[in-house]
């Protein structure tokens, strides 16, 4: 038993798309968030640039005293979690790797769809894990860079998320996928209009997968929390630009607090 | 006469347009461009990062021994233009002034649009100056946060450029404007789609009215370059992301290199 938070952190902010599957899946867990909302995003960054700013988020997590560390963002699960495992002496689970798991256990015709941002589709960290734990899996990877753009301005519905949607993904159909991984964490919020626009496929959210392996881990460790139930979270973000509030209010259903702190400083 | 060059920065490479521009109106003058793509973009963020952002480049670019400082940036330029110039003592130049001037210069009816980044409208800047200009003049604003994205991947004349256009500018019909300022330093690659969107009225571009008033303002002090022409530029990011050579091609027409330097040390 261990009633220690859990620490997840995202490029911004959407890693709360990750927290309220955690909420769902492990309610007695208490969550420390934070999003690097001064520096969002970093999916068109380099490497080396997201491995330092992933670093200090770390340096910073652990300075709260969290028994656990989920990547929340897709671009650092794709290029850093290589790294942050090695130099990080704490259990650490990515969306990616988590993704990957479920993706391997959905698709039945061995055809699978990867979308994300522009630096985690190059990484190819997506086709690399699928590929180890199957090698016969064919995977066909889509940068959709203005799925985040659009899901922070709110247009997760309207004729241009759907024109745009229809563009990005048109090619899934002529590959004959049955199973799609969302491989950022904003593109939930566009759930509706991706599934209009690929049809009658299975879609993966590696942020409930990543929940679901927390789970397991946890127990496995017996490092899980005895409360049955709690609600005590603490946010924090880099910046307070008000788009905290406009998704966590989205995602979450209700508003909670971010406290603002300097991470150029861990 | 002094040959030390100009200093120009921007968020990010945006403001490669406004290099465009000085390498125009100004052919004989050496230019450092600082793009922060490590940290792009700075239109949602808030005015207190934004304000530590630049001052770290304007201190990065002084070490450079420049003559003056272009702020390419609206966003800074709208949020920053008073703390930088009472912070340093070197002559200071932001788009957003250079552009309301050109506004004011412009329009006919008195009934003028200003497009630009969230935090750049938020802050009421260009309706601010213009007023402080003309009073009788009008000014209707409107953030179109997906245009950068648009312009960054290259979806400059699509139909999903053509529709988001067509939603953040319907209005400006109403209005019955017959001048529009481009207020962020992407928007002039999306101009052709702009233009469709809101018919036969002036366009000001500040990028162009900077490099105007920078000549004039050298020209009053004394301090232009001898050389009738050069090409030393030099440019420096904070992240080799691939942005700044796809723009700078897309802009300047050739391939610069860009120096990447740890601007959080400054």
């Amino acid at each position: 038993m261990d009633n220690r938070p859990i620490g997840v952190f995202d490029s911004g902010v959407g890693g709360l798309t990750v927290v309220s599957e955690f909420f769902r899946e492990l309610p007695g867990e208490e969550i420390i968030y934070f999003g690097d909302t001064a520096r969002v995003p970093y999916g068109c960054k380099s490497k080396e640039i997201i491995t330092k700013y992933s670093t200090q988020i770390v340096n910073f997590l652990l300075g709260k005293n969290v028994k656990a560390v989920v990547i929340a963002c897709g671009t650092v699960s794709s290029n850093c979690f290589d790294y942050l495992t090695q130099r990080f002496d704490i259990p650490m689970l990515g969306v990616v790797t988590s993704g990957a798991y479920s993706c391997c256990d959905t698709t039945k015709n061995k055809k699978v769809g990867v979308i994300g941002t522009q630096r985690t589709i190059v990484s190819g960290a997506y086709e690399k894990i699928i590929k180890e734990l199957n090698p016969e899996i064919s995977v066909y990877s889509k940068a959709c860079p203005l799925f985040v753009p659009l899901a922070e301005e709110g247009w997760v519905e309207n004729e241009v998320a759907e024109k745009t949607a229809q563009i990005y993904l048109r090619d899934f159909a002529d590959y004959g996928i049955d199973t799609l991984v969302l491989g950022c964490t904003h593109y939930p919020l566009l759930l509706s209009t991706i599934k209009k626009a690929v049809g009658n496929i299975n879609i993966v959210n590696p942020a409930k997968s990543a929940a679901v392996k927390m789970k397991e881990l946890l127990a496995q460790k017996e490092i899980n929390s005895q409360n049955e139930a709690t609600n005590n979270h603490t946010f924090y973000v880099s910046d307070n630009s008000g788009m905290f509030e406009k998704i966590c209010n989205l995602v979450l259903g209700k508003t909670y607090e971010a406290k603002v702190i300097d991470i150029e400083q861990y």
